[in-house]
């Protein structure tokens, strides 16, 4: 099969979405879009690569293309955003089939559909190991993204779900937390609800709770304590709920006088700690230091 | 050196432009841009990946930072677009240095100054080879987009520049071809001023003038007949004009009735054929069947 052929194979799998404000999707040098005035536009971009962040034996076509789509979805929901468009860059290894790349696209458009999101384009070529590269664009209320440095000292630190999950599941195969690992929620709906609520900062947790919140203290110049009642998911270890990658919950911040309720969109929240002045980056952990370690790609193990 | 601190130096390399609408930009999960009201917009992604598009022997890190940023916005110039802002996700080797990436963003930002882009945000991750992803986001007049599918039977057809160079330079490594190949200059400004030209289709040039003019005669549901009398750069046969990849000189088709200028912002044009009613995709070269043979990552030698 050559480039001409899998485009036109891509095409036919990813029909342009019905007023997605789609001008020109796949076919041209550039997806044309007409935005929805007034709004902010949000842009992402993550690599899903294989041997870095997946493994062929154990992850399905499907499974990577959904989990493709679901890092770029989960960035547009930290930022409290809605996607309406993907790009996907992939370069084929030697291995691929004509069969995995459907399914790949099948896998991501079962993601695509839920959230009214259009494939709109992207590049093809090769690599020595399969990799795609995810662009999502979204929109947000002008001003209104939620952005990592708006937390403020005293502020009430949140989190959406349970913690844990997806590294329980890489360690054990097996059972719900292995699916999750597989496939992520972007947390979308909950994200979405956020700014009405009150809050001040959010991002989503790809790395870590210990990392993410490490940086989105960074960004706002202040340090924070968390509880040690964290909300693990079902036998996961407080190693796996601090240090564990790839949840993509969501931690948020929002001032103690606000109102956060229990749960939204059918998903739990659980205070966790609190916004303070100190150190920028600081963490506490039930009074212990907690160092801000995670998920990091480029770390020499 | 950890993925915290590689983002921060990246960030440092890469400062938000002013009055550029860039509402948050590196350092955030998604950049946040406030688009140019009634405008379209325009978005496309290319890979640039070590022994697919370059031997890090042979290209140094800036030349490969200005290449990887030149395949986006020579997608932008295609469709007569404005680019605006870049996200840059990049996969770091075994090998990569530091002070390579360094060299990589310099590179790359010497061609975003002069095209007032700003990198706005990117991921930053590990492969077993160099693979850079760019995302160009650039905007459009409403509606004046310039697709592959506007071309009309007997309109005549035009390329920008020479052709055959890039080629000649990765066959002989040396002078300007060479040089050429390394640093290929994107035709915004060209392209910019086509629309009002009367064009009615335009791509641009990046696997070669036989499979690029297939392709936007596949679009237009048109065949086409070239003259053999093409401008080739000097030193470059008719075999490296028509079948060489990255020239990213433009191909555009307009109206026999319009008068299309000598040359465009400095760069000459050249009227190449005609747009013609018959085998969707056909080509003619001087009266004789042209195969769309070019570069194609995906053919097997």
């Amino acid at each position: 099969v050559n480039e001409l052929e899998l485009i036109g194979m891509i095409r036919a799998l990813c029909p342009p979405g019905k007023g997605t404000g789609l001008v020109a999707g796949i076919g041209d040098d550039c997806a044309v879009i007409r935005p929805r005035q007034g709004d902010d536009l949000l842009l992402t971009t993550d690599f899903l690569i294989e041997g870095v962040h997946f493994l062929r034996e154990e992850a399905s076509a499907a499974d990577c293309g959904w989990k493709a789509l679901a890092r770029g979805l989960s960035d547009i929901a930290a930022m409290g955003g809605e996607p309406c468009h993907a790009l996907v860059s992939i370069a084929l290894a030697p291995w691929t089939t004509q069969a995995w790349v459907r399914d790949f696209y099948k896998g991501l458009n079962l993601l695509a559909a839920r959230h009214k999101v259009t494939v709109a384009g992207g590049d093809v070529t090769k690599s020595q190991k399969l990799t795609c590269d995810i662009v999502v664009m979204g929109s947000v209320g002008r001003g209104k993204a939620l952005r990592r440095d708006g937390a403020r000292s005293g502020d009430a630190v949140y989190v959406t779900g349970t913690l844990g999950a997806s590294v329980l599941g890489l360690e054990t195969k097996k059972g719900k937390a292995w699916k999750r690992h597989l496939r992520p929620e972007p947390r979308l709906e909950q994200a979405r609800l956020l700014h009405r609520l009150g809050a001040t900062s959010c991002m989503d947790l790809s790395d870590g709770l210990a990392m993410d919140l490490h940086r989105l203290c960074l960004e706002s110049s202040l340090a924070a304590d968390i509880d040690w009642r964290l909300p693990l998911y079902p036998g996961a270890s407080l190693r796996q709920a601090v240090t564990g990658g790839e949840d993509y919950e969501l931690v948020f911040t929002a001032p103690r006088s606000k109102r956060i309720p229990d749960s939204l969109a059918g998903v739990q929240v659980t205070r966790i700690g609190e916004m303070r002045k100190g150190k920028p980056g600081e963490l506490m952990l039930a009074g212990n230091p907690l160092i801000p370690i995670g998920w990091d790609p480029l770390r020499t193990k």
